[in-house]
């Protein structure tokens, strides 16, 4: 299956919007066994709109537009993509009855141009149900047998859609053409994890290789045609073998995930102290259903008054050698884990920026407590890059790190 | 100027990785007066890359390929785009000294194979010093006076590099060619901005509008040639003043913003108290820089015996009416402000998701209690989605809640 996505939005070209559908639609599509051969994104315009859906059905088997299917001017995808396949657009009761039950039902105001709009339906597209918003999303086959699929732009309307109507549609017609797995390390450069993969993938035969790089972490993907499952799972086993310590356990698409199941396994609850994450870390954390079996709360002291009143730290040591100290986070992660409301705990003091930082104490500096109350480990970290990078890598660190001390063969004696 | 960005690698596609490179260059971009055309995404092949860098430019004035440039067998932009030009590949000795002297000072291996390879420069081009990596990103002319660049994929150096690299040397060549403004709303839903919106469009000659709906929030953007920016202020006014209470002051660019500036006016400090949102508020929050002055803590009660420990809960309220009740996160935000940290908070308790719904309370009730002492607010909320979405929502909800309350006229009197 060849697969063309066309996503349609200033929003998205004028950076307001990340294109977040992408990315759930690419996850979806590779957990079933295919992958998207190319996206274009273009602006709210007719004609563009019109000449990319021509271009894009010159090879794609599956067009799918993601966006303009709302009820203002700029959302302009039925009318191009209507124009593009030369079938006029019809008003299609139905699909204005149920917009306005779904407004009405929201106790929204109604506006009849606004209805009438999205009720116009290129003559032949199957309806898909939208019970997260107003736009119906369209299935319009080609006469060569492609099939063009509209959904909407808001990411809790298009991926239900995908999932639920797109979705068993396309698995009606089209076999998986790939298998695919992956392994997601810690704790190692790019360069070097692909030295090792490398390697492996060659032993076994050859697989496509791709990498992904994200702080403190490496994705490595073996993908190959499903007749070598067999080889795949082979050279997955060896991968995971050679990267050993560095490699997540199979099935952990994230270190938290690493963590749970360390903690699960040992009865164990987490807490985390945060300053410059500014409960950046909590919040990684309870992105993972579920969360609650091991992780408690946070005290996110921004404030220097809240390390002293909530975490018990020192006056002295906040004068001196100061709030971003190795000795400062340390004093907040014993004094976490001395109120006696989890086991094991991590905490962070640093200068996310862009101002705060000084010649000795420069932006980017931070400090990463982490362990338990016997055992607690504290790092020096001199990031890179904006505010944002910076908090972000501080959080992906700080869960590294926590979770390498909860597997360092020593930390497994105890 | 016509601008193009290629995107280049499977995470995309995949949905390993966010596109956030594409959002902050549209951004940036949008700053200068100008926008992106079109954005392409291909995966890490070289004939593919090739072929959509020569139809590109069969059009654009400037083409940006991002990704691609990294040290991997999958990185493979370099000799695509040199093939696409017709340029040879040449190995550059200060490049290559250059990849050696950052990874030494870094303790990272060095692989020869791998410094090589991203040594490797199509011939003519012009080398931009890359501090946050390895790989140089590179800008080659074409010889009919087109310019392509060639930046890395990780955020942290692309955007150091668009910034400092590729922005002047656009703006060396190509004027403004558009001026824009917009108004952020709250607490409206997006066809009734729209309605509003034409009609201020239409009365001062008509703008290019464009509108983005995000979780509580509408944003309005209007744009036009650089000779109407006087046309465009008039515009802008009108909208404001038509939108009044539902506009963000101008200037701000989101709710947190809105609730900097209330707060610094009156002097007031705030806190959260985070249930299921674990810590999503408090990081929104610090997400602007500067928060500190406003913002000073979080208790995040994931757990309940959190909510009775650290904020005073009664226990009796966690049995009945539960921890997802009205009178929970009164008692939680009324239990942060007795602390007497804050003046000003914010505390929610809710049902993220997936698990944990009954039919009473379902997946998606949150109640979200913001003001200060004398003055608290509670609303109960049903929230669609996935577990991503619900939280994502709260996080926006509870500001706005937060920012309404703050500026309501009633509020302005105390």
């Amino acid at each position: 299956m060849k697969l063309h996505i066309l996503c349609i939005g200033n929003e998205i070209l004028g950076g307001r919007v990340l294109n977040t559908n992408l990315a759930s639609l690419g996850s979806l599509c590779e957990e079933h066994g295919w992958h998207i051969e190319r996206e274009t994104c273009v602006p709210d315009d007719l004609e563009t709109i019109r000449r990319e859906t021509v271009a894009a059905l010159a090879t794609a088997d599956v067009l799918v537009t993601i966006g303009g299917l709302g009820p203002t001017t700029d959302d302009l995808t039925r009318p191009a993509v209507a124009a593009a396949l030369t079938l006029p657009l019809q008003w299609q009761p139905e699909v204005a009855a149920r917009i306005r039950t779904f407004l009405s039902q929201r106790q929204i105001t109604i506006h009849d141009e606004a209805v009438n709009l999205q009720a116009m339906v290129p003559a032949g597209a199957e309806i898909l149900p939208n019970p997260n918003g107003t736009a119906p999303g369209l299935c319009i086959p080609t006469p060569s047998g492609q099939l063009v699929f509209l959904l909407p732009g808001p990411p809790h309307e298009f991926m239900p859609m995908a999932r639920n109507e797109m979705l068993p549609r396309l698995q009606a017609r089209f076999a998986r053409t790939e298998v695919a797995d992956s392994v997601f390390c810690v704790g190692i450069a790019e360069s070097n994890a692909a030295v090792i993969a490398e390697a492996v993938a060659q032993r076994h035969g050859g697989f496509d290789i791709a990498y992904c790089a994200k702080p403190a972490q490496v994705y490595i993907r073996f993908t190959t045609v499903p007749e070598r499952a067999a080889a795949l799972a082979a050279a997955m086993r060896d991968l995971r073998q050679e990267l050993s310590a560095q490699a997540l356990p199979q099935g952990c698409q994230s270190v938290v995930e690493g963590i749970a199941q360390v903690l699960a396994k040992d009865g164990l609850v987490m807490a985390t102290a945060e300053s410059c994450t500014g409960g950046g870390i909590a919040k990684a954390i309870t992105d993972l259903p579920g969360a609650s079996a091991f992780f408690h709360g946070a005290v996110i002291s921004y404030d220097n008054a809240w390390k002293t009143r909530f975490l018990g730290v020192p006056e002295s040591l906040l004068a001196e050698p100061g709030a971003v100290s190795e000795a400062v986070a340390r004093a907040m992660l014993q004094g976490l884990l001395d109120l006696k409301v989890a086991q094991v705990g991590i905490a962070v003091t640093g200068i996310a920026g862009p101002t705060g930082g000084t010649l000795e104490k420069p932006v980017g500096l931070v400090y990463v407590a982490t362990g338990r109350q016997e055992k607690i480990t504290v790092r020096r970290y001199q990031f890179a890059g904006d505010r944002e990078a910076i908090r972000e890598r501080v959080v992906a660190m700080a869960l590294v790190q926590l979770w390498q001390g909860l597997t360092a063969p020593e930390a497994q004696k105890h």
